[in-house]
């Protein structure tokens, strides 16, 4: 996107930083007044920094950083949604019965709002077909234990929990705060939210109709 | 992210455009110098248009076109998966099978690569709930069928297909040519793959580490 000039100065500013505009004229036989536009569309771009009295520097930034930062800005909290929550002694029938009253691919499971697991539909499915009474199994034997969970915090970035979706395969993040307990070795993980591949779908649309930023 | 100078420019060639430099310069009483780095902004920007020897033309374009248009511009021939089919008379158990060997959602079901109806884990494990003998019961009886598919085709936008699976609350869709049969009402759906919700968080990867453009 850059034109030849602006990669030129982008290139001396790199190498000379800090250098004031009247030594980048200098270094391209042109005047100030010449370089001015490019200059400010490079700052716009985030890719030099202008300092008064010390003149311009390499910010490190690159250049698609601009297109892309509607998307890396946006925050877990500001998009999550609301956790559906069983007890640990509830039976696999009745989380599927809650997986579809409430809608959700996935459910988790705790007390207290403190999180024990998680249990998907791919989970659900796979006890059906092992012939199980569900009603008589506990989920607690067939969610994915805590020790063994992906989670993310409310204040990390949309863009984390859509590369550890992608990463450990799962549909669905729980959105936890971990609390220091009595034990030192043990934290307790705090269920705030969730969020899956469906809120980063609506994120994509959002962001791709100009609605977010 | 326009500044106040900025946004005054743009009201001012909104309201006369073509409408020189200088002109410009004119009205805001300042020189034609003063104003060269806030054109080229607006210019790069894609808000203003330059024509030499007729001046600055308003575009239309809205700020956060240029933030958006890395995500509008991806097609969906771009990003779609392989489609997991099986035959119209394979029972709903080996459907399941065939979604945890192929580690998917969602199945296609369909003869010579014609789509006849789609299943996914949630209807697999309503039907797996209501104890139906899952090895004798057809997954044409589970399926949904062609008549009230959502579907996408190869040359429209991942945004088109992120939008209709928000739309309709699915994870997936076919992505199909539709072909024109003998029977003038009646349309064949060729299976050319699937885009999942899975594709459009890999998307929303991409296009945050600024590796789509």
């Amino acid at each position: 996107m850059l034109s030849e000039r602006q990669e030129t100065i982008l290139q001396i500013v790199k190498e000379h930083s800090p250098i004031t505009g009247q030594h980048i004229a200098n270094q391209l036989h042109v005047t100030r007044a010449a370089l001015r536009s490019d200059l400010a569309i490079l700052t716009m771009l985030g890719l030099v920094d202008a300092r008064p009295k010390l003149g311009y520097f390499f910010t490190g930034n690159k250049e698609k950083d601009l297109l892309s930062r509607a998307i890396t800005d946006i925050s877990i909290e500001s998009c999550l949604s609301q956790p559906v929550i069983v007890g640990e002694h509830t039976s696999a029938y009745d989380s599927i019965i809650a997986m579809f009253t409430e809608d959700v691919g996935t459910v988790f499971v705790g007390t207290d709002n403190i999180l024990a697991g998680v249990v998907s539909r791919k989970d659900l499915l796979k006890t059906a077909m092992g012939n199980n009474d569900l009603r008589a199994l506990p989920v607690r034997m067939v969610m994915t234990p805590v020790s063994k969970l992906i989670y993310v915090e409310p204040n990390e970035k949309a863009l984390v929990a859509a590369q550890r979706m992608i990463e450990y395969e799962v549909d669905c993040l729980p959105v936890v705060n971990v609390l220091s307990t009595e034990k030192e070795e043990k934290k307790d993980l705090q269920i705030v939210g969730r969020i899956s591949k469906t809120n980063i779908t609506r994120l994509f649309v959002e962001c791709g109709l100009g609605r977010r930023n």
